[in-house]
């Protein structure tokens, strides 16, 4: 492990984003253009999402399945907003199993189209509704400019695909995962975010409405890090989904999505990282407590054997906890490469810690040290990743807040927009004329909020419709 | 929900077979040649298989990752025997991102080139040894006749991959996985295994050995379950993967892996299901027990609250209970769809059984009806629980004993074995020419076993170098 400083984070973070996923090793690079390898410790912390996720998904009544990898082009070329945004990026399978194919057929970039189809044939009365599905999957899209978990070419998700008799209820469910996609996001990333309605220009390719949470990264840029979206009446029609309602009519039932990604670590990585590397939120990370022994030649075993005891005491009360007895590395090598690798909590135990039957814990968030009685460690340290778990969002919502302007004027904010970023809400009046400004100063829209503080566009003047989230984003 | 009886099990299996996965919607075929959909019962059958699993990987040391799912063509190329076996069935990407691609990807079929790849990056000396990784995935093989579960283009699975600095080391980790193996498949899905190395014809392509688990079906079938192997060194060669020893010298290490896929959920099906259906055991069955209310008007109300009563203590007790309170069926309907999903256990609870306090539970295994008093609930069902799960091992290991024979030559079973199957213990040379005889007669030999009761080879009567099992396979 490079032990040499990180990149600095306050200018160079794209450098310094880097070298954390590499050192921390929680990615590495493949040699297949764009995609990453997903190392021990990165697939971990995505563990600890699916399983808070999954446990989400399942109590709200859906049920996982899997539905198959590769897709006839034709499925894709059903719904013309779909294939617009989807046929650029997706790879082909022309030959197989030593013949070129007579379709070709697409890897998934998402699955619409195969559920769909799927769905044509479950779906034929009312009582077959809803339909609740969710699949955890490898998606592919051939993306251009590559960073790992950010945007690579494959990437790992889980997309939710519900059916429903009525708008209405349609509606309710998009909201309703909209809003577990904030908890986890709020309440186990700690990290806040901006959420509302997408414009028109940044919604899903074949969605009515698209929701979004906007991460807010500490560069002063934002990260989409999960959508909703009510799809189109038109893919329920491409693929002829229909139902006899309960008037004995033929109708075509509502249908939602929503997917989170991988793209969440690298959402970790970026809102709460430091100079020393990365830091994880008690509740999502792997490992919540390292204990670290100080070993001197008289006393090693006797140390060791408090260390594996207090690692037993906390295992025992659920806390995830790892005691690294590497007798190849230095107490000093181990603490960079813990505090590299963001462990929210320090147990460091020695001769004298051992004698005074006591322990020292030390924070990543704030390195400071406190020694309390062996006895003591469960409450304390249960004590303690609650109070991590808070001050880590405490500390992001601050630096939300302070990136968060308010503006009535593009002309106000162009300039700290492209050199300095920040989340700039201000009035729109709906119109793309408008919106094209915003691109131009490389910013985007990246959400309507559901409030209306501003009574006027940010461009023409006109009376606004919503307010909007300007930013620069990933 | 089709009513009509199902297939006879006895005079057309395959055609039973088929019924039963998408009667009992386990899966679905799907408009991608050779894909199946899983759907969601059948998905949580490999929910609960992969948490048993998932859990033995990481108590023996291993760390879940996860690679790239394409491949460049040319890794591949690298290791002879692998390409030999691999390249005539794998799909392959050729155009991505609107442009044809310089390389053409292949969709892993297995993972041994990419993830050998990225070992000759992480390792380097002895200390980085062993390096133990697990992968939940879905690969690609482009097989020509395919049917859900045991043979399908696409299919999920894990691989694992480690490293080790002896040969010793690595076989036993080949050893133990296998063993695992062996636990999950008699004590989980409780199907008795015959179990041994595979003859060098039926080896992993690459592999050094192959160990094999065979499954006894009821049409006296062989179904190769999971497989554990030694990995050739030609793959440290091919793809550079070396490392300094504890003597300074540098070193290649030796290889395993071992996989287990989706294709179980097929032989969970083809050993214990019956005329009703399919039967799970319940250590794996997504539910363990349902609940069925008899409703009449009048009581309606009351009877669904005592069986709800029911179903809270049986969920606290952590049994995987579903109360079904569907009001458009018939009780008689309902116990259909469960006999033919196989769920293990039924409840039933009238207005009678709610007076007098008790409740009528019926076993699909033997059908056999017992009324206990609700306060007894939690005890018996979880000793009924026990009971099933080893009455069905039971069955399946009379079925497999009485489909088992001894045999000193091939012609005293040739016509058996292609008229009706089973499993035909005998001696062999280890000559080729004596296994394509085998072959003539539509067996393959499944495994070498560890011990050697036949002094002579069943074809060639030259001296026997292990027992063996000769049987018709999947």
């Amino acid at each position: 492990m490079k032990t040499s400083n990180l990149p600095d984070i306050h200018t160079d973070f794209a450098q310094w984003y880097q070298e954390v996923v590499y050192r921390a090793q929680l990615a590495d690079q493949s040699p297949v253009r764009g995609c990453m390898v997903i190392r021990p410790y990165g697939y971990a912390i995505w563990e600890e999402i699916q399983t808070v996720l999954d446990k989400k998904i399942k109590e709200t009544g859906h049920q996982n399945a899997y539905f198959p990898l590769l897709i006839p082009e034709s499925f894709l070329n059903k719904e013309a907003e779909h294939v617009k945004g989807f046929a650029p990026e997706v790879a082909v399978v022309t030959h197989a199993g030593g013949k070129e194919l007579e379709e070709p057929l697409v890897i998934r970039p998402t699955s619409e189209t195969i559920i769909h189809s799927m769905f044509a044939r479950w779906i034929t009365s009312w009582r077959d509704l809803p339909l609740k599905i969710n699949q955890w999957a490898n998606v592919v899209r051939w993306e251009m400019r590559t960073r790992p978990f950010l945007r690579t070419t494959e990437f790992l998700w889980q997309e939710g695909h519900t059916a429903h008799e009525t708008y209405e209820e349609a509606h309710a469910e998009m909201i309703l995962m909209f809003e577990h996609y904030v908890d986890l996001a709020e309440n186990y990333l700690a990290i806040p975010v901006i959420t509302g309605r997408k414009p028109d220009s940044e919604k899903f390719a074949g969605a009515d409405i698209t929701m979004t949470l906007e991460g807010i990264m500490q560069d002063g840029k934002a990260l989409q890090m999960c959508t909703s979206h009510m799809i189109s009446q038109n893919f329920a029609r491409a693929f002829n989904i229909s139902f006899q309602n309960r008037n004995g009519e033929l109708a075509h039932p509502y249908l939602t999505s929503w997917g989170a990604t991988t793209r969440l670590i690298g959402a970790l990585i970026m809102t709460h990282g430091d100079a020393k590397g990365l830091i994880l939120p008690p509740r999502i990370a792997p490992i919540q407590v390292v204990i670290i022994p100080i070993l001197k030649a008289d006393s090693q075993e006797k140390v060791c054997a408090y260390a594996q005891e207090l690692a037993d005491v906390l295992k025992k009360a659920g806390v995830r906890v790892h005691l690294d007895l590497d007798d190849q590395k230095t107490p000093g090598a181990k603490f960079y490469e813990w505090e590299l690798k963001g462990v929210p909590l320090r147990i460091e135990v020695g001769p004298r810690d051992l004698e005074q039957k006591q322990v020292v814990i030390v924070s990543r968030l704030t390195g400071k040290k406190e020694v309390i009685l062996g006895d003591t460690l469960e409450r304390i340290i249960s004590q303690k990743i609650k109070e991590e778990q808070d001050a880590l969002f405490a500390r992001a919502r601050d630096y939300r807040n302070k990136l968060w302007f308010k503006r009535e004027k593009l002309s106000e904010f162009t300039q700290d927009l492209e050199t300095k970023g920040g989340f700039y809400q201000t009035g729109w009046c709906g119109d793309e004329t408008c919106e094209e400004k915003v691109k131009a100063a490389k910013g985007t829209i990246r959400c309507l909020l559901p409030e209306k503080e501003f009574a006027h566009c940010f461009s023409c003047q006109k009376s606004s419709i919503n307010d909007i989230i300007i930013a620069k984003s990933y």
